[in-house]
């Protein structure tokens, strides 16, 4: 499958548990960017609702794609080639299904959820893994700032990832950073290993 | 085995390989400190020779472990909690054989170099985690900032990790921050897959 991903910074929880948008970060657009190229994700979908913030990484993206970074630092300017920035999680799920018209007898993409609670029935790395290589299509990736994807988010996924854990005899704190989640998940679904 | 982690910022290559002293950076503190911690790391090295460096990242740590910043966010202490600051490659290995003493038969640790160049003989994650599951001592993971562990460093090294890459069909591109390839390769070695 073509694989997207997108950072949700709206609807997202918060550590007492109400949803609140979560600012977006320089270092998430740059980590996540370079993390999803690696892997040959073939778009990053920045996830806000704030008009301000979408000109911010507007901006970033182009000083690094287009503008004064890119001679320094061609590495980065194809990284950010691939990085969108969209009001809602809606949005991203309609612009891969626009990009991709035609394709798989335009079925929408499998949107992907991923949580560090197991909550609700989820579905294995190795499952998905076979999935993503064997299946047609399209797949979204979500992941979720702040203390993670809020109701209204979950609702849009067609399925959940395990949360990541060490193994057993390590396991007990589960406070990864985001870059690092997204990491080891793409990783997972999509590493040599 | 136990497993220690130490981030280098010197002797460290540039990008056009000269050797240099790269900056510690906060974010570098806080994700792998996370990160670590996940994975049941019992010690995360930070290493510059620069004095300064290390005295604001003793602050900066103690500003979590024990300072204003506890009551708000006890996990950050947790995983702060583990962060050391040593002035050299060679003090991280002599303060894990000083804390060992005694056991295994005073065995230095195992260090494992990582880079994303596979231009010397390296082991394999699979290897590597039967090795860190089944025997005992310590180990050192150590991984180079700005464009990877100089020649001195790579010299203290007792074996090289594979270097990390995507499935073939979606190889090509490798500028991972170090944030993210640490975390996928503590999960390739330690995580519950």
């Amino acid at each position: 499958m073509d694989i997207y991903l997108a950072l949700v910074h709206h609807p997202v929880m918060n550590r007492q548990g109400n949803v609140v948008t979560t600012s977006v970060t320089n270092l998430d657009i740059h980590d996540l960017a370079r993390t999803a190229r690696t892997y040959a994700v073939l778009g990053y979908f920045v996830v806000t609702p704030i008009d301000e913030q979408r000109e911010l990484v507007g901006k970033v993206v182009n000083h690094w794609v287009d503008g004064e970074g890119r001679p320094s630092n061609p590495d980065r300017a194809e990284a950010f080639s691939r990085v969108e920035v969209v009001p809602s999680l809606s949005a991203a799920i309609a612009a891969i299904g626009a990009r991709h018209e035609g394709q798989s007898a335009g079925k929408p993409p499998l949107v992907i959820g991923t949580s560090a609670r197991k909550d609700r029935s989820t579905v294995t790395y190795e499952a998905l893994r076979k999935t993503l290589s064997d299946e047609p299509g399209t797949a979204l990736l979500v992941f979720g700032t702040g203390w993670g994807l809020a109701p209204d988010a979950l609702a849009q996924c067609d399925v959940m990832l395990d949360p990541i854990e060490a193994l057993p005899a390590r396991a007990g704190y589960n406070h990864l950073p985001v870059r690092a989640a997204c990491a080891i998940i793409l990783d997972r679904l999509l590493g040599d290993r």
